[in-house]
């Protein structure tokens, strides 16, 4: 029999609308889970053709505990389907079953989930109460947490959404057993993420055990989990609505949504889109004068550990790197056309700066396929 | 030459979020009224193919020294299009042009108008700024103020939505000047409401001045919007997301809701609807025990006087009062089923409660066509 890890927390401090995140093993199966959570009649879990099959029953079981009426509504997969239509299924889910404003919204899956299920809980009559039930490692490092909801438009992502608060957020780390490979590495993008913008400590920390998480030991991932959201915990309690400092936790992102945008949405997964923008954003803030370029040769060996693509697609026959330009200009960082990039000021320390079109023509030249 | 009668201005008071309503004649054609706005390289007005032609170009002008680009996306006019494919118009918009997070949006129009440019604006980006700019009397005295955003789901009117507060309200007294003659009854509707639910006086006062306001008397206009206004910022000061009392602004709007849905939205207008559904709730209220048959008629006639109906229509050849039950409970107010009514709780005071079905049943018999 397994030993099993005693639940953790991490608490995210924004007044009113803090909360907390439960991080261990057996957390979905759990009644205790649900406790506490405002009262409601009725619960709607929304989740995907994928993770459905294998947690949806089981969270309905634990939920009836709480709620006379536990629906559930379940999406197609995939970062394609994080569009409107998609979303209005929701909708229709909730005026089909005659869900009133107490409803308590549960999003079972990965980030798509849980963006389009938020989104869903702030729009639905204004705002209803959501719970995040991250399965992914993705999503249980990076976008659970923090509020920020959304979907995508054909012309950039994440285009339309909210920053809205979930009551919780519940981390059952036995979901990641079910994890495809490629998901698993997709995730350890966002986590390696911390270690240059805040923590190179963990930055070795992730190098020491990279094997260990990618061989799914439990006490490696609990601390990847924990250390995550703590970093992310502290950004986010500084700053909720991106007014500046936010913006660090999109390192490699500028980059990454070009070649999710280019490709089109669910070619790559957005984890690895991440962990290939790291190597530019990096190879751009050694080019600044920044970081020297024994950290970029550090930082690419790990995401290439870690299973991620390092070198990015060609996005265009003629002028690649003036196509990620134009992609990157309808980035949310924009500012009156000029793009404006996370890169690393030193070792564990993030900035937004612009870059000079030239160079960074340059960077996407150096690394990506020619 | 008329006297212009000097901009008036009425505080909403939100903390942060506290803004300004102005309120008097050439107030679109001044630049001087959009100064000091939050700092942007473009706006775009958002506007309809009714109000575009007679304000747009005007306002344009007004804001193009402020904007370096002032955009327009028109949509078209009337409640069947406060849907989903409406509002990503504005997000179309938006994109094509470039605009960043930075980029204002102008609301100019009536309800419907507002409504969506403020939930684009709550969800472009995660929220861009935006103001309000009403030209009908509904969207000035009512809809334009408070920060409820939304659209309609087939299911019911809407049902998807922000709590978003604009930057500022523009109600410019002179735009009424082209209002047809049933938008200027249907807004009449909204400045009644006040009486009932908040203030006798003024209730009396709309009594003496219903002609003028009618002949669209500049002086008595202007004291209409600004009551009115000064109500609902009473309200909405303290009660910003409907935790409670603010739901008493929606008297007579459970049953008007039922008439819009159930006739299909845009085959009566919203003030319309919520004028006979004033009359019921009044109506309801009486056989509560709540208020006197005096008041249910004097409410009545000054409906009826303001050019509105007073009869609700059939909406079923049979069990009619069923079909009204069953629409009313989809409302926002409802919880696990139950139907909450705003209701005069004696005069000039309102009050949230549930009815029995029977009791709802027989007003619907009494005050609808048989």
């Amino acid at each position: 029999m397994q030993t099993a890890l005693s639940a953790q927390h991490v608490r995210i401090d924004l007044g009113v609308r803090s909360y907390p995140i439960a991080i261990g093993a057996g957390l979905i199966d759990n009644p205790q889970t649900w406790a506490g959570l405002p009262p409601a009649s009725a619960a709607l879990i929304v989740t995907n053709t994928t993770v459905g099959p294998l947690y949806a029953q089981r969270l309905q079981a634990a939920l009836q505990a709480h709620y006379q009426a536990v629906h559930c509504v379940t999406l197609p997969d995939g970062e394609a389907y994080k569009t409107w239509q998609t979303l209005h299924l929701i909708f229709d889910a909730l005026l089909q079953n005659g869900c009133d404003r107490k409803t308590v919204l549960f999003a079972l899956g990965g980030g798509v989930v849980g963006d389009m299920a938020g989104y869903a809980a702030a729009s639905y009559m204004r705002g209803v109460p959501f719970v995040q039930v991250p399965t992914t490692l993705l999503a249980q490092v990076d976008s659970s947490v923090g509020g920020k909801t959304g979907i995508n438009h054909p012309l950039g992502k994440n285009m339309m959404g909210a920053f809205y608060q979930p009551e919780r957020v519940v981390c059952d780390l036995d979901a990641l057993k079910t994890l495809p490979e490629r998901e698993l590495s997709a995730g350890l993008a966002e986590v390696i993420k911390y270690g240059p913008i805040a923590d190179m400590v963990f930055l070795h920390w992730i190098e020491e055990n990279l094997d260990a998480l990618r061989a799914r030991e439990p006490e490696a991932l609990a601390h990847a989990v924990k250390r995550s959201c703590e970093i992310k915990a502290g950004v986010v309690g500084q700053d909720e609505r991106e007014g500046g400092l936010r913006a660090i936790l999109n390192f490699g992102h500028t980059f990454g949504h070009a070649i999710e945008a280019g490709l089109g949405y669910g070619q790559w997964l957005h984890g690895e889109a991440v962990g290939c923008g790291m190597v530019m954003a990096a190879e751009l803030s050694h080019r600044l004068g920044l970081i020297d370029t024994a950290l970029v040769q550090r930082l690419r060996a790990l995401v290439q550990r870690a299973g991620l693509p390092v070198t990015g697609p060609r996005l265009a026959e003629q002028d690649n790197a003036g196509r990620y330009l134009a992609l990157m200009r309808v980035d949310k960082k924009a500012e009156g056309g000029e793009i404006r990039f996370v890169v690393m000021d030193g070792p564990g320390q993030a900035a937004l700066r612009a870059a000079p079109d030239a160079l960074v023509r340059e960077v996407i030249d150096a690394c990506s396929v020619q």
